[in-house]
This record gives C-alpha cells, structure tokens and sequence, in this order.
C-alpha cells in the first residue's frame, strides 16, 4: 500500500536544478586545524572594471554557502545513498558515545519491518543510531561549559568569518590600487545593536563562551553526522529556516527532499520538516540522510497522527518514543510547546483568531480534556535527559503566539514566553542547548517589545521568530507583510527568521514558493546584519554596488542573491548580450543614464582636484569650459 | 511618422482588465455638504459566519478606493473621451481662473500643430486651458491660509475618515449581537506617532488647518479637473505612488495608458509620469485625461529631450515653457531639483555609486558646465509664480539621494536636505504647496534619521521617499528590499511612498511588475498606518482576521488587497469550490487545522465560563471529562 505513487526508493534521484553550480561562481573550502575540518564558502568572480571607470581588477567575493556537497562539481549525489558523513570522526573522536544494536523506539522498529513501507524506505544507511553512553551529556553546550572547544564550534567561527580579515588585507597589500578597493569594499556604517556582544572577529573561543553562555546553539544531532555545523545567535550572522513537510492533502517524498535540496541552494540554514501527511517516518529519514543542514521537526505532529489525530488521547509514553524514533533519525532540533500551562488557555478565549499554533492548540485540548499540565511541561526533565543523550536541541514553541494583528503581545503570548524563561533555565541546568519561538503577527511599533521581553525573560537564549506579519491585510503577500517584521526583529536581536512563503494561510508552498520565501527571508537577514553593524555584512552591498555602477551586468546578477531572477528581469527587455556589456539600462535609455553622468562628472572633478571645496569656490569657470569642450558625451560608444 | 505603430489614438479603447468590479465589491459614494461632492468608497460585502462559529451577520467593510469610475459600472469608459471634469464647477466658482485662449507653451502649441503627431493626440478635449486670473493665487494653501474650507478639502476629510464612526457606531446601536462586533472590529492597539498630531476624526477644518500649515498637500492642478482629491501628509493615511512612463527603449503611449488603470485599480493614490521616450507630450495629456489620480512629472527629462540630451544646453528658457506646457496639460506635482548646488557636486565625487538620481545628475553636469548655481535654484521664485497660477504642487526632488547602502546619509545627501528646507520657507511664502522627496538606499539603522532631520530641516512639508532600500544584495526582490524600509519609514512620519518594482535596476516595468510594486507598497503603507495608530486603520486587518478564523474563504481573498491572487493561490492545491467552505486548509488537513481546535477550545471555555481564571481552578476536572464525552471532534462534517 504506497500512499505516494509518485514516490518510489528504487528511482529516486536529486533534483536536476538543485546540482548545477551558481553562475560564475565555485564552491571552496577553507581548512582548519585539522585536515578533515573543511569549511565550505562559495567564491563569486567578477569582471575586470572597464577602462573608462578606472580598469581595476575586481577580486572575487565570498559569501556564506548552505548548499552543502550539491554545489560541488567534484562530489557525487546520490540521494539513495545519503551525503558522506563529514563530522563522524569528531564524534567518535570524543568517546562519549555508543553504538545502538538498532532503533531504540518501538514504533521506529515497526516502521522498519513493516513490509508495506519497503518500497519507500532510505535505502541505504549502513551505520547503527548512536547514544550518549550512560551518565555522558554529548551536547555542544556541555562540552562549551567544560572549556571544550569541538572542532564543530572552530568550524562554524570560520565559516562565520567568511574570509573577511584575509579579503581586506589581502586587498590592502597588494599595492595602492588594492588599498583603495579595500577602503571601498571594507567600509561598513557603524551598526546599533541594541546591546549585542558584536565581536569584530569570531574565534573559535568566543563560538565557545557563547554557547556555553547559552547564547548561541549549534543544532547538530549525534545521528546527523552528514551536517555542516552552523551557529544561531544574536552575535552571529542572522539566519533562516525554511519549512518543508506534507500534509494529509499533498505532496510526495520525492518532492519534500526536492524542497530541501531546492531551499538550501537559495541560503535555507535550516530546514523543519513539518510534515502531517502520511509516511512522516520515511519521509524524515530520506530528508536527513540528505541535508547538509539541521533538521528541525514538531514531534507532537508525528505522535498525534499515531493516535488518529485525537489530542486527548496522546500520552507521556507515545510522545517519549516518538522523540527517541526521531533523535535516533537524527533530528537537530524539536520545538516543544511545553510553555502551553493549564492556566493560560482560557486567556485565549477572547482572541480574535484563539490559537493558531498547530503544536500549541493540539496541547491546548489536551490540557482541557485532562484538567491537567501537559506532559510536556511535567516531564520537561525527562525530555532533557532525551535531548543530552543525542544532542537535539530544544526549539521552545510559542504555542499561544497570536495568530493576528489583533492578537499581538497579548497576556496569554507574554505570560507563555515568561515560562519559557523558566524552562530555559531549566534546559540549561542540563546543558541541553535551547531557542526560543517567537511570533507570528505584531504591528511594527510592538515587535520591539517582543524581543526585549524575550532578552529579559529568556536570559539571551536565541530567538526564533515567525516573521512577524506586519499586517493582516494582503493574502498572497505574506512573504512581504512579515519580512518587513522578519528584518527589524533580526535587527532587534533575533537569531534566526524562520521564512513564510507567498502561499502563508492559503495553501502548502511549492518550489517556486520555497524560493520566494528563501530570498525575501536572507534578505531581511541581511538587512538586519547591516543594522546591526555585524562585521563585514557590507562587503556584498558594496561589491554588488560597485558592479552596478560601472555597468558589469554580468556581476550584478551573480552577486545577487538570486542571479537567475536577475538576469530574466534584464533580459525582458534588453535581451541581447551586448546590452549586458552597455553603459546603460532599459530603464533610462542612453541619453538619460544618471550613472553614466555621475561617471563624467567625477572624471572631471578628480582630474581638477575638486574634492576640496574651496579649490571648487576659485577659478572654476574656466575649467567648466573646458569640460564642455572636451565633449561631455553621456554615452560613450563601446 | 508615427514611432509607436502599436498605438492609434483613433482606435485607442480601456484596458478590459481595469474595469471589472473588483468580487464583491461595489462602488459606493459619500455625499457630503453639497450634491456634486460625492466622494467614492469600495463597500466589500461578507458572508454570514457559519453556524457553528456563531452564526452572526458580517457588515460590509469600506475601504479606501483609488480606481475611480473604472470600477463603476454605472460609468461609461472611453478613454478618448477622457473622464468627467468633476471638478470644473468648485474651480469655476472661486471665480479666481481665466480661460486662455489656447496653450500658453510655445513647445505645446508646435506638438499641437505638428501633423505628423495628428494620429496620435488625444483626440477630444474640448475645453481650453485655466490659469489663474493676474495677481490670484488658485492653491489650495493660498485658500487654506485664507480660512477657507474648498470642496476638495471636505473632500479628502470624507474620504479619509472612510466612513469608520458611522461603521463602528451603526454596530454598536444594532443590538447585542453588533455591540460586541464593534468591539470587535474597532478595537485597535495604541500606536506610536513620534509626536504627530493624529486626530480621532478627520475634520474639514482640522484639513484646512494642515494645509495652511505646510504639514499636507492636495495635488490638484486646475487643469486636472478629472482628479478626485486626495491629501498627502503625515497625518492621514500613508500614501503610495507609481511610477510609469516610456523610455527611449520600449513602451507605447497604449501601455502607458493601461498601467496607469491598472496601478490605480490596486491602489496607487497618485501615478508619475516618467517617460524619457518619444512622444512624451502626446502621452501625458492620455495619462491625464483618464487619471482619477494626481499625476506627477519630473519636466526636467522633457526639457533635456528637447535639447537632445545635452544636458549642458538647458536654458530657464526652455524649462519654463515646459512647466507651462505641463502645467496646462494638468500635472498636478513637479519633481524639482533645486537643491543640488554647486558646492555639493563634489561631494558626490567619493562615493560608490555618484549621483543616481537622473534630475540630479542632469542639474549637477548643467553646475558645472556653466560654473554656476542651477536655474532652478536661480529661478525659484519665478517657479513659484507659475506653480500657484495653477496650483502644481512642488515635489522637491533629492537629486543627492544615495544610490547605494555605502552612500547612505552622506554630507552630500543631508547638505541638500538642508537647502530643500530652506526653499519649502520660500514656497510656503507663495503659498505653494510643497512636499520632499527622500531616499534611496538606507540601511534600517539610518532610516530615522532621514526622518528626524526631514522633519527638522523642512518643518514638517511631507516626506515622500523612494522606499528606502535597506539592502543592495537583491536585484529582482528591491520591491522587498525597499518595501521594509517604506514601511518603516512610514511609521516614522513618511507622508507618501513612491513604490519599487521587482524590475528596479534591471529593467522597465510591465503590468505585472506594477501590481507587484503597487500591493507591495500599499501593505507597506497599511503597516506604518497600523504602527502609527491611525484611528480605524485596524478595522480591515480585524475583518479579515476573523474571516480567516472563521474559514470563510471568500471573504478572506475579498479583503485581502489582492482578492485574485488569493483565490489562485488557494485554488492551486485545493481547487474545489466545496473547499472554499471547509473548516479547514490544505497545509494542515482537516485532522490538523488549530483555529479548529481552537474553537473547540473556546466553545468549551465560553460555554463553561472559563474566561475567569478562578473559574478554571475550580472544579474544572469535571468538566473536563464531559468534553471529552460531549464529543471534542476537530473536524465537523458540513
């Protein structure tokens, strides 16, 4: 009985789209100390700038790559067999942990013997799930707090860097040309971070003191060995999450990992699988063994489906071996709406749209049903010795966030994020790595609140938000309504923007969504990182900057975060490719280029000296003669 | 020699798309102190709420209407007619206007001779220019500083109040059940106004009183009496503007024609016209004739095309008789350059990306060509004197504005800033109306100051800003770049946001492209009015909150700002009309859907009186199980 037709292990194979390497652009790796630490970067080369802007050669830009080995002309992809297991050896290395005969959960167990899943299931994971050995914690934050620095937190502090120091200084001592790229392209505005540890450089050190801090996480399952270590804090980069999954209604196995493998390609840095629909085991394992990024599920979605959907009838025990079934699978982190209190769900009752968390309405009924806490809050321990033994880290859900405008920062939000305070304390009395989620639906002026009230309450735990939507009023939009509440929250001290796609509210998102919700998330990331004056963030705008005024098209596109869309938009309307090497636009025309006269009048002033305002105040009537007598053509012929 | 063979005026008809009613929609008037004052609305019909949700009638819902009769089907189209002059009798009253006997431009009058351009004139104007009588002043700040309240200014009043007390009070006196849906719906958070003088209800006076001010503008030139007034100031509603025209490269006077219905049928509130191509006479005088919206023009690109580009031959000359050929074609704000001094060219020389606003550069390369300040700066006064014969409202143009995140803020930038402030003081002292454009390219953290030193530097004249961009990295996306920073900038006291494209920088917009940039900026504006706390601003947000709560499909699309795009995007997963009534959607199935558990939890909770926590405490077991008993099923059959 193959509930997915389409879906079928034997055939499966990686979305052509998603292997082909970016326009002028190749994957690198930076080495650490030690030969197998690897830290993949994706290096864009650019044209030379043409002789009548000055004839500089441009060095290459490096940017943060998600994509993982998929990029990599040299590796092989081969999605039934999974991605090589870059961080085994590190694990092995240190000793804490053992190898399991099998799959500690029961229902994992019988998922595995049912012949009626064989013809789906990931065929080739050759290796057993591992534990913490009795009485060991294997999680970052425990090795943080004994002064352990892993090669996964030296590993994110390069990756973090992105060659920034090297970049500008290697630009600087190549001669007085270089000196001054490098005073263009290092340049940045001082930021305003709200009081974040901005460090001009990340060492692997302060990667360490952060997390164990409780400051930063780096989500990385001991049965994930295939992820590339990447950190989420509020002084780090900004990052995104993407959402993928099925529902009871659509969607394939085949076309979830297809979503991964398209959303990490577009800068996914994490992916939750979310799916409701059927086969949520199987589809899970292939997403894994697939992902160079971390995993993020919603455990109570798979254990209420083992229950036929009946909230009330969930208990302790199923949830505990669905967490262990996906720990084992390797999932990187759970939200876990424990903060849902007994207490607090008839706060909700005069809301306009009550609760529109999936996870918090479903412990909402069973709180209702049973007149008790959750399982989830009175056996939060519990689930911490789960997390320590794998190294999954907590997502606290925000169960009760407001599902609109009318809604917003109201007692029953607030009171759940005070006690997702409490419990972050808790975690972290575990050394069990924790972030906390946010909303959801906040007009602007009251998303700051949000993130204070978090800081306060949750001691700097990451920061997980939902947008915020900004507005309940454009259906179809909502990428924008909530990237526009994405962006100010990032630069509020948000850690990572968990993305909404155009189809938020309306139906499941397909490719192209994933791609719209992708882009418009890492630029509102971006956006935050430049506010925040995070160290570096500018180089991109000012190299992408530099290539739109001197008219390298070409560069524009690929410095871009989409150079596909980029280069379709241009070629609309200027389809050929010598309108890629013109000193001008569809949009002005040759007469009309603003750049390409700004371009003459800086020629002019630089010749004359005319930096210095007074050297402009005497004789300069003279030399705007000569200007024009020296032909003051607008559109130079090529 | 026709240039556009494309377009006939002889055969020139509306757009088919630009007339549908919008799904149910209706046009609805507001007649206020005098019968030809009839101010149009967009009444959006609602389905009853379900039965099991509680079964209560949803009024319609008035909102904001820029389409003017194209979405009446009462009115007959033919845009070789032109739109009715429904203002000619309130201008024609004052008794301060004189006919002309023809066109007062030199240049229009050639256009209007030239046979050649015959087959592509509008063909049916029948009336003859206005100007004001010698030594009257016919701007609607020369009016306000008299004290007088004119027609269009109890215009702007009914139509920004958009009936919400009449709404809001007609629910609360309709009975128990309309009490508590007007709680409902007009509840609102407080916002914050960054010391803006909000009123509670838009007055004729309290108009008036802004405009005398300085601290709004109507655009609207005696010459456009098809234009429905609207106001523009940081105390009403946030407003958007397109921006359309041909270039040398592409475009007919037909497209032009369309975007313009098609920008205004989304919301544009008022249309530039940009073109730099052929014919820009001849498609302008199109543009407003059918434009219910005020049209605004940037007469420099016109006066550089009609010395073949070079902008070094401009003369005051020239620029006058197209601010008087303008001028009698109706434009209703011209964009000036007149801040760009000669002293601040040079400080344009160091930055990354020069001068990027094409008026600007035009003005900067004419500074110093000639070595002396511009003719626009030169000749303020006598740009005023033209201004108020007409009532062209002054847009300020920020030709420094930084065309790059690294140039943002710069001393080139604010120093023109600073010298727009002092030539709003001479403007004001002809009673002209003015606003200031602003930026550009501005990362969040440096948005505000624009804002502050705007309202400092130019005693409040509305702001009018070009989104900002708040990253450089995403060419394809800047209509999200610009969009978070529109709405940002708006909440800080932004009067008016001039909208971005996806095609910004790469191309020439069509059709698509505007609606994109139109709905983009109209939930960008929407956002800042929520932030702002503009009184009634929450009441769509609230209608359609509830829609969605309540699975009426149909009214969550008809609220929305784009009903079309909903709907397709809803149909494509689940295309069924029975599914626009299930209580559920496609990315949760009906097994999953948490504004169903919801419900159920709130139906328990009101049933049972839990809204006092007390009432939970106690005695809450029992109950309990009869919910369990009762039934506590998520989906309910139809």
């Amino acid at each position: 009985m193959n509930a997915n037709p389409k879906f079928a292990s034997a055939d499966a194979h990686v979305d052509a789209a998603a292997v082909q390497p970016l326009p002028n652009s190749r994957k690198i790796y930076v080495t650490g100390s030690r030969d197998d630490l690897r830290v993949p970067m994706r290096e864009i080369s650019q044209a030379d700038t043409p002789t009548g802007f000055g004839g500089e050669k441009n060095p290459p830009v490096y940017v943060y790559d998600t994509s993982g080995p998929y990029t990599d002309p040299e590796a092989t992809i081969d999605i039934r067999s999974g991605l090589p297991a870059l961080r085994a050896r590190w694990i092995a290395e240190r000793g804490d942990t053992e190898q399991l005969a099998g799959l500690s959960s029961a229902f994992g167990r019988e998922r595995d013997a049912d012949p009626s899943t064989a013809g789906l299931r990931f065929p080739n994971l050759q290796r057993k799930p591992l534990r913490a050995r009795a009485g060991r914690n294997v999680s970052q934050m425990h090795y943080a707090r004994q002064g352990i620095i892993t090669p996964e937190m030296e590993y994110v502090a390069i990756r973090e860097n992105q060659r920034r120091v090297e970049y500008i200084e290697g630009l600087r001592q190549s001669g007085p040309q270089g000196a001054k790229l490098a005073e263009l392209m290092g340049r940045q505005h001082p930021g305003q971070n709200f009081g974040a540890a901005t460090a001009r450089e990340i060492t692997p050190e302060f990667v360490r003191d952060e997390i164990a801090r409780g400051r930063a996480i780096i989500p990385n399952n001991i049965n994930h060995p295939e992820s590339e270590p990447m950190i989420i804090g509020r002084n780090f980069l900004v990052k995104i999450n993407a959402n993928i999954g099925n529902s009871a209604v659509t969607s394939s196995i085949g076309e979830e990992v297809d979503k991964m493998t398209w959303a990490i390609r577009w800068g996914g840095d994490t992916v939750m699988d979310l799916s409701t629909g059927k086969n949520i085991h199987e589809t899970r394992e292939w997403i894994i063994r697939n992902s160079p990024v971390p995993i993020g599920t919603v455990p109570i979605y798979q254990a209420l489906e083992k229950v036929n959907g009946k909230a009330e009838d969930l208990t302790w025990e199923i949830f505990r071996d669905t967490l262990i079934e996906q720990a084992e699978q390797g999932v990187d982190y759970f939200t876990i709406h424990a903060g849902v209190l007994l207490r607090y769900v008839p706060m909700t009752a005069n809301r306009m749209t009550g609760i529109v968390s999936r996870g918090g309405s479903i412990m909402a009924k069973w709180c209702l049903s049973h007149h008790r806490e959750s399982f989830l809050y009175e056996h939060f321990e519990d689930i911490c010795e789960i997390m320590k033994a794998y190294d999954v880290a907590f997502s606290l859900g925000d169960g009760l966030r407001p599902g609109s405008i009318y809604d917003a920062n109201d007692e029953a939000q607030l009171s759940e994020l005070k006690t997702l305070g409490e419990l972050t304390q808790i975690a972290w009395k575990h050394d069990v790595q924790v972030m906390i989620e946010g909303p959801g639906h906040v007009p602007m002026h009251l998303i700051k609140e949000n993130m204070d009230l978090q800081l306060e309450y949750c001691d700097e735990a990451p920061f997980y938000t939902l947008g915020p939507l900004t507005t309940d009023i454009a259906p179809g939009y909502d990428h924008i309504t909530s990237g526009i509440g994405a962006a100010m929250i990032g630069w509020y001290g948000t850690a990572m923007l968990c993305y909404v796609t155009p189809k938020e509210h309306l139906g499941l998102p397909d490719k192209d969504d994933v791609k719209t919700g992708i882009i418009t998330y890492k630029l509102a990331a971006h956006a935050a990182d430049l506010a925040k004056g995070h160290p570096g963030a500018q180089i991109r705008d000012n190299a992408l900057s530099k290539a739109r005024f001197e008219f390298r098209w070409e560069d524009q596109f690929n410095l871009g975060l989409d150079p596909d869309k980029a280069r379709e938009f241009h070629d609309e309307t200027l389809p050929k490719d010598s309108a890629k090497v013109a000193h001008f636009c569809s949009m002005c025309g040759p007469h009309f280029c603003s750049m390409k006269i700004t371009q003459d009048v800086r020629d002019y002033a630089a010749k004359e000296g005319f930096s210095e305002t007074e050297a402009l105040r005497k004789g300069m009537e003279v030399k705007a003669v000569e200007f024009v007598r020296g032909g003051s053509e607008i559109y130079r012929k090529q």
